[in-house]
């Protein structure tokens, strides 16, 4: 797979131990995240802004409604920033300066640009639904033409990217571990909760699998 | 509490009817997220980094290394955008069109600048320790002076910010409740799940009660 280059812009400054270049460890952070959030720049002003996206091989799509701001900067042809941050506990030291979060970030740069086509509109539209909900896509009312046309789906192929990844327990200062303070993890999965039916639900409608199974490491 | 003024900058375009420009809508928010995202510019690139924040009445505060990107941006002066999101639950509705996401975000605009003073830099970290987990700043050693001088703190003061939140069940066209698919919400809350010890940990120390306890709402 895939491993970026290091440049000025991605390469990790702090505690590069953590970074990787790699798409192998990249790219499972941005399918497991279930949002990101997208940086961008209009005259001088940074933007970020959260959304839904999916990973198409080497590229991430967005979607949006024409009007958003970030749909209409796709026109630019501007660098973006997008970054999935999935936050898997917090680390409690013995001492403040040491306490932290185990985490697995991905922070990608590129460039967005609209798809037009059709088809491939189509087939990012379902990448983004099952990137969210697995099985999804074929249970539902599919878009019809109406909302297709209302839809903007942009594609940003990654010309760079890093992710930053800590596990473990703290690490304290050699002499504080025989300090009286309790240290450890604290994970903080995601965990759905049951389902809550639409009120105007048919009686004869169940659950399907794919939502009461649903969970995201 | 305060009323941002609503500016080109932190105007919501779409779907104004999910946006709020109050302090009181908009604090809690930040005040919930366990992280937010930092939007920066540098020669014309925008960067985006999840960190840990707190709020102290109308400023976020920020902390790092001193050699991190972000924390030698701040003698910049030059604008942040932060981004705070819960998702609190899949919409899941019968049309793949009008599925959406219940959450609340806020988006900050504003301008950093260094906190020299020590005792600003304490309470700031204090407030940081104490946003991640009520309760843990009491319960640690905290910093020395080495670890003081080790660390950068940031306070940005809100210039102008936004709330955007959905709450509630899907909202499908009219005439599509009658198709026989699911629909409904699927909560996602972080859950904390059961504290682990450092491997190191002395046997007599038990888990604090505010870690125990530990929930986001």
């Amino acid at each position: 797979m895939t491993t970026y280059e290091q440049t000025d812009r991605n390469r990790i400054r702090r505690l590069p131990a953590r970074a990787s270049y790699n798409a192998e460890t990249i790219y499972p952070i941005i399918d497991e995240a279930l949002i990101c959030h997208v940086g961008f720049v209009a005259d001088g002003q940074p933007f970020v802004i959260p959304t839904i996206h999916a990973r198409m091989g080497d590229a991430i799509v967005l979607h949006g409604a024409k009007a958003s701001r970030l749909l209409k900067y796709a026109a630019t042809g501007e660098p973006l920033c997008i970054t999935c941050t999935i936050v898997d506990g917090l680390v409690l030291a013995r001492s403040v300066f040491h306490h932290s979060m185990n985490y697995r970030s991905a922070v990608i740069f590129g460039r967005e640009r609209l798809l037009e086509e059709y088809d491939e509109k189509w087939a990012a539209l379902e990448a983004i639904t099952e990137h969210v909900l697995p099985g999804r896509w074929t249970d539902t009312r599919q878009p019809n033409e109406i909302e297709m046309n209302a839809t903007s789906v942009v594609l940003v192929e990654i010309d760079e990217a890093t992710a930053k990844v800590r596990t473990g327990p703290p690490g304290d200062d050699e002499e504080e571990y025989a300090l009286p303070i309790w240290a450890g993890v604290l994970p903080t999965p995601i965990a759905p909760g049951a389902p809550v039916d639409d009120p105007r639900l048919g009686e004869e409608i169940d659950v399907p699998g794919y939502v009461e199974a649903y969970w995201r490491k």
